[in-house]
């Protein structure tokens, strides 16, 4: 059994959809979670400046004696997981191989989609591993790139209009394609589950990214009978990250976030 | 005559409406502009982290043999203008006062609005200077918080129904209150100066804050007979920028922005 702590990072918020289900699945494994809210967003920066807070992000969460790292941020997973994995000596687990895995085992018709920030489709990520893995599966992506700032407002229900005319918007192409499985492949997007799943309708899978990314780290350790406590840290505004962690973590909880100077990493 | 150049900068894109009004009134002056696209934006974020930025911006900035610098960014005037006033041997040019001042010789009714980043309207800046020059006004003021993304992602045309929601349930307070000045206190609002005009009526007067700035510093400087050229500089995706920068300057240019590395200011 390893006592050491499992180490979690984000751009924000979104990664608090993966923390919930650690909570679920591990109820006894110790967590630390670091949100860049200082920079979010990332889905709509470059690589190379992705590549750059990602790694310090890392070296940050490193500071603590950490078994693993969980990338609960599809962006930083789809450009920079080969790479963080490659410098550091602890196993770096991202959301696109885990969402994939879980697609290919819900798809019956071979038609998954894709939805994710700009700079997730625009990298290419899911399609290399899918049709890596599974040649003859039809892929579909699509750029969302109005859905976090949505999510950051709240504007997550039925009948408002705003979140139901954008969801329409981005997901017509690939309700008009048939695909049967679509991955949510941004941790926030699973707080639109409702919307989205009322436009796609009942036969369409959704894969939650994050909370597969926490399932596999389940399957890689041996349960702890730790304390179970999680420690929280973001770069900007610990009140205002307080305040939103409720709607993400879907409990009432003072998740108390420290300030971080991540500049400094 | 003073040859020297004047700085602008802003968390993006936003300050480009200030440049736009710059080589109106001053074709012949040279111009350096900072947007800090690799951690816009700023207005969701908290007071010192939003005043560190704009501390490293105004470095990067006084690299150059500058005049004068425009804070084309309203979320940082309303935070930080003394501040940055207090470290500079040159003028420091902020949005606030210059919108202010034309609200107070537009209003007839004395009812005047103002809009906003969250931090901006947080701030109480406006209320601030515009309570201390003229005790009799009334003002209404009103975080929108999802202009800002709204306005990146080019949702600002009549007939859009997303930002034709979001406009009215923002600006419906401000209306009911009667105000016939509005103050459109984000450099990023005057892109929906079509859908703001056509909600408010035509009795409302909406006032460009970074045009205003830029007047205002126009007036300071005799007019200079230089070559009139414009450098750009980002923090990140220039490609990006020079794309997006036409819908800002309303005119067809390869802006040809430079990559900063603003974290080493």
């Amino acid at each position: 059994m390893d006592k050491r702590a499992i180490g979690v990072f984000d751009s924000g918020l979104g990664g608090l959809t993966a923390v919930r289900r650690l909570h679920a699945l591990m109820p006894q494994e110790n967590i630390i979670y670091f949100g860049d809210t200082g920079r979010v967003p990332y889905g709509t920066r470059g690589r190379d400046i992705i590549t750059k807070y990602a790694r310090q992000d890392v070296a940050f969460l490193r500071q603590f004696d950490l078994k693993s790292i969980i990338i609960a941020c599809n962006t930083v997973s789809a450009i920079a997981l080969d790479l963080l994995s490659k410098e550091n000596d602890i196993p770096i687990i991202g959301t696109v191989e885990p969402a994939c895995r879980r697609a290919m085992t819900m798809t019956q018709t071979g038609r998954v989609g894709v939805i994710g920030t700009a700079a997730t489709i625009r990298s290419g990520a899911y399609e290399k591993y899918l049709h890596k893995k599974d040649g003859t599966l039809d892929l579909f992506t699509q750029a969302c790139p109005l859905f976090v700032p949505l999510v950051e407002n709240g504007r997550v229900h039925r009948g408002d209009v705003v979140i139901e005319t954008v969801v329409k918007e981005y997901l017509t192409p690939l309700k008009d394609a048939g695909v049967d499985t679509l991955i949510l492949g941004c941790t926030h997007y699973p707080l639109l589950e409702e919307v989205i799943g009322d436009f796609m309708g009942p036969d369409v899978t959704l894969i939650d990214s994050g909370a597969e990314a926490a399932n596999l780290a389940s399957t890689q350790f041996d349960p702890n009978e730790g304390t179970g406590t999680t420690q929280y840290f973001v770069s900007d505004d610990p009140q205002g990250f307080n305040q939103l962690a409720e709607l993400f973590l879907q409990e009432k909880v003072d998740v108390g976030a420290e300030l971080v100077d991540i500049s400094r990493y």
